[in-house]
């Protein structure tokens, strides 16, 4: 039987299909997903619950012409299918390939770039104020997770939708179990009660309580009807969501295409923005996803009979280095506590967390929130370490500065990702730390070389008196040059290996690198000292001083743009201190964004593997 | 008469005064405020507007036992003065005098240092959790404005206080004329009616008119209460405000002591976070500022009889030329849309609101959103400005990357009060924008020498395809060089004079004191010439090539910190083409917080007026 799915090969074409084939389409859908990211990975649970309200959303809408915003984005895949990409899926999230991610570039039927969280509504609001002010009345519709909603940016969107006067639409995809038992016919009602133009006297009689039950209650009403602020609206007692300025419609079942049509359908016809409340299944459809929807968040190829990863990872990542240390220093240290924003897995925390619940902290997706209760906790006398990806950290970047730094209290930064992360591509890859890290006056920046630096690392920002930030990237920890075990002193680097006119200035990561890089070096009788730097900030400027005196040749290597970066306060070290007679080579990663791809295809591509590095220095060298 | 004010010598002292004599304090304390702000300049109205607040917590807390944390913070100086700081109020924002903020250096008082808006909450969350967690019982107390409320990470912050157990006070001060009108009598009884243990049946009304008015609503109410996530409970409808985790008193008349007491004892008494509503009134107490706040929000030394002010600034300020230019771009494009986080007078947006209401956006204290919003708007053909201060803009970080650059969007950054801020110190100077912007990929970052300059990169900027940041100085717009006016061309700078075999790069603000040194080293008969380097990214290569061929110092200027500066960038060129014979002279302001002062004191305590610059490069040439 031929697939209804091969009828589909653009935008719109799904208009064509009969709604009772909508079931066997969604199955087809699903088969297809499975199918393909059990082969190149991805983010399955995530679009396996949304393949309905794709189609209901695909249905409802008219590509290009209408805006649809998906928070976060990588649970686009069947949006994706459904406007011509069908063919491209197993490129998916593969180099050159397409992207996990909406892509404008990709498709003019990508509204808009996400990767982050909570972005959604800021974005189709600026949509919806440029549709209005043309005078279009194309529609806009933003699709948020129920996850996203804690982040502080989607209330400041709300509380600005909440004034608006035209049409918009925003979805929430509300994947949380506990409510999905919940809907049903009560849901369908209500739906159908809030958005049906019969329904008028819920608000009221909600007022006509008020108003009887309480004295003084009328006044109460009366003043609330005249104050025009959002806030102060959700600020005051007895408050509806309503009263925030926005329509609420749901819970509606978000596996039920016609409920999804109907509210969608209803929600359009308000002047206002509208809330829709949709319930979904994380994995649905697919037993091994629908059981374990966090495994299979984000997924490396696997094998569809039984969902088990195709390839085990034996290997300890730095992920897992931090986990265990942490916890054996919590045992230590009764002042150590541990936050995270919503990636208790992720960030390793979870083990912790299972030792010392009261002294760990999942605030939701928030990092601002994040640093700023850990300057507090900091400004008490605790160690609050901080454990955010490098990328997710850039919303911090204001709190860092001042709430921390300023008040300069003891918060540990615990940064995972950072450099090259692969498939997921430019909006998640950690490539900018170094520098919007490293000219923050107090706070310490510090990179590991291996495994065992990592743990000494946590241990020495564990004793100082001061916000400390380390950074470490995805993936296996090195195990080389664990017997280069120098203490970490504030501000000192490590000499690896003392040889030669030439030293290499490794930042971390690359550290690992120079070692190859070296020994590739040594095969043409080119010595070289190797130096990891331990710390960006404050930097070594007597090592540099030292190394200077004989070597002519400085090799800077570092996983981060050049600009701001480590290599550049060494020129300028060189340039400060007259020191002409030394040549400096800056090995950092190129000042544009990184597409999605291997991270080691990505390491050749940008000519940043040991290989091309080496050959990059032998012509600098002119050899 | 002696003052009570002289009875009270250092914290908790108040609390020997008598009841009766309170109003008698709150008026010597105003007396206090405007006489000396009257001398010293600073926060005025916002002062006048928190006098009974500061005294009713002075008088239930205990310093420095419990924690008061004030958001933003420029609302502190009663409590400054009720903490042993009176005899330093003539210092007061003065260079090495008192600081106009909480400052933790200056009194073991000041819970948290602050500025910004919108983290107090999140800090005092830290310090609950923190006192809890040492099984302590002392207060901790957050002092939050309805404005700062509209900032997301109050919203996260608020958030997770929902899920709190234990006791945390969040004091509401709420200023807005149209709410405070209301107070009285129903304010008081609804303050008794909700904090009496006898208040119980307000919210079960609510519930009883939910489950019996409406068909299903029994089984909604069931649901409700079963779910466990503040957020849901906020986006569900029928939702109280209590239904957060919060337990709500107010509204409270914020000049009435006794009400004030009345509602934190009982607050204190709540195992949870109690968000305690109190209306006051800005500027309360001196008649030019009651009538005018926002006059009186942050202002220069002014005669007490009338409000004037001493000294009349007939100067005009970037701020003033970028409002005027932006208006008349406005005439000849209606795709210009203009947007501010709460500050159309500071920014300048307000003579745009005037001429095009409709394409200007004031979205409150929310600088994440405003970017993002920015974007959407941009990605459908807008030209979006977005006016904030070069330190707010710290806030949008992940923003302008994640939401602008990586879509690549021509949204315009125009970067107020970049560089050395003066009097509100270490939390308001703007001397990391170059730092934090230029290694962000398709990112233009520009600055003007001039008055004329700011125009033609506003101009140049909304003829580009791409995101462009301006950023200018507070203060005066420099006149001088008005005859340079070389045509603006991506990425390169301005020659303004050549000769010599020395040059100086000078960015945006450091052009005129460029010129400055220039004159002066000419008195020394060493030929300078000066470059405008307009353009910090892309850096201009080709003039940096050029120069090299016939000069052998290069000096940059730039009013930013060093690391990740325009300097590192030009000895990052050096290093990378082999300049060995070129002289390298970084003049950039250091790598650290900047106190509070008069812009021209701290310039020159930096060594950074052109005079002391001078002296250094004569120095480093060993003249």
């Amino acid at each position: 039987m031929p697939r209804i799915l091969d009828n589909i090969n653009k935008a719109n074409d799904i208009k064509s299909i009969k709604p009772q084939d909508y079931k066997r389409l969604a199955k087809e859908i699903r088969s297809f997903l499975i199918s393909n990211v059990s082969k190149t990975g991805g983010h399955l649970a995530s679009n396996l619950g949304v393949v309905e309200l794709t189609m209901a959303l695909h249905l409802f809408m008219d590509f290009p012409k209408d805006k649809l915003i998906w928070d976060v984005g990588h649970q686009s895949y069947t949006h994706k299918l459904l406007t011509g990409r069908k063919d491209q899926f197993a490129t998916l999230r593969q180099l050159d390939g397409i992207s996990g991610f909406p892509k404008r570039e990709e498709s003019e039927c990508d509204a808009f770039d996400t990767g982050h969280s909570s972005t959604a509504i800021s974005a189709a609001l600026g949509m919806v104020k440029a549709r209005d002010l043309k005078g279009l009345s194309n529609k806009v519709v933003a699709v948020i997770g129920d996850g996203a909603l804690t982040g502080g940016m989607a209330f400041e969107a709300l509380n600005n939708a909440g004034r608006l006067k035209s049409n918009m639409i925003i979805i929430l995809n509300d994947n949380n179990m506990s409510i999905s038992e919940n809907v049903g016919g009560m849901a369908n009602y209500l739906a159908k009660l809030r958005t049906n133009t019969r329904y008028t006297g819920f608000k009221e009689s909600m007022e006509n309580a008020l108003t009887r039950k309480i004295p003084g209650g009328r006044e109460i009403v009366h003043c609330l009807k005249r104050s025009k602020d959002a806030v102060k609206y959700f600020m005051l007692p007895n408050m509806l969501f309503e009263d925030m300025g926005l329509t609420y419609i749901g819970p509606i079942d978000g596996h039920n295409i016609n409920s999804l049509l109907s509210a969608l359908k209803n929600a359009n016809r308000a002047n206002k923005a509208v809330v829709i409340h949709v319930i979904t299944k994380k994995g649905k459809g697919y037993i091994p996803a629908e059981k374990n929807p966090s495994r299979f968040h984000g997924i490396d190829p696997f094998y569809i009979d039984n969902g088990e990863p195709v390839a085990k990872n034996q290997t300890a990542s730095y992920t897992k280095v931090f986990s265990s240390a942490l916890v054996k220093m919590g045992k230590k240290n009764n002042k150590l506590v541990a936050i995270t924003a919503a990636m208790p897995y992720g960030t390793g925390l979870s083990s912790f967390k299972k030792h010392f619940p009261d002294r760990f902290f999942d605030v939701g997706i928030a990092e601002e929130h994040a640093v700023t209760f850990a300057a507090g906790m900091a400004a008490e006398g605790f160690r609050p370490v901080v454990a955010i990806y490098s990328t997710f950290l850039q919303r911090s970047y204001d709190q860092i500065i001042h709430d921390v730094c300023i008040n300069n209290l003891p918060v540990i930064f615990a940064i995972d990702r950072a450099g090259i992360t692969g498939r997921d591509g430019k909006t998640h890859q950690g490539i900018f730390d170094l520098s919007y890290l490293s000219h923050i006056p107090n706070l310490v920046v510090m990179a590991p070389k291996n495994k065992w630096e990592l743990e000494e690392m946590l241990e020495f920002a564990l004793s100082y008196e001061g916000p400390v930030a380390i950074r470490y990237p995805k993936g296996e920890a090195y195990t080389g040059l664990m017997e280069n075990r120098e203490p970490i002193r504030l501000g000192k680097s490590e000499i690896i290996d003392k040889a030669g006119d030439i030293a290499i200035l490794a930042v971390g990561s690359m550290v690992k690198t120079a070692v190859m890089v070296k020994n590739r070096l040594n095969d043409y009788n080119i010595k070289v000292t190797l130096v990891n730097t331990r710390f960006v900030s404050p930097m070594d400027c007597e090592i540099l001083e030292e190394l200077s005196e004989n070597h002519n040749v400085f090799i800077t290597m570092e996983e981060n743009v050049r600009i701001g970066g480590y290599g550049q306060q060494v020129s300028d070290f060189l340039c400060r201190n007259n020191k002409q007679d030394i040549r400096h080579i800056n090995i950092s990663l190129p000042d544009k964004f990184i597409e999605h791809g291997g991270v080691s295809e990505l390491f050749e591509r940008l000519d940043f593997d040991a290989e091309s590095i080496t050959r990059k220095i032998l012509d600098e060298l002119q050899f």
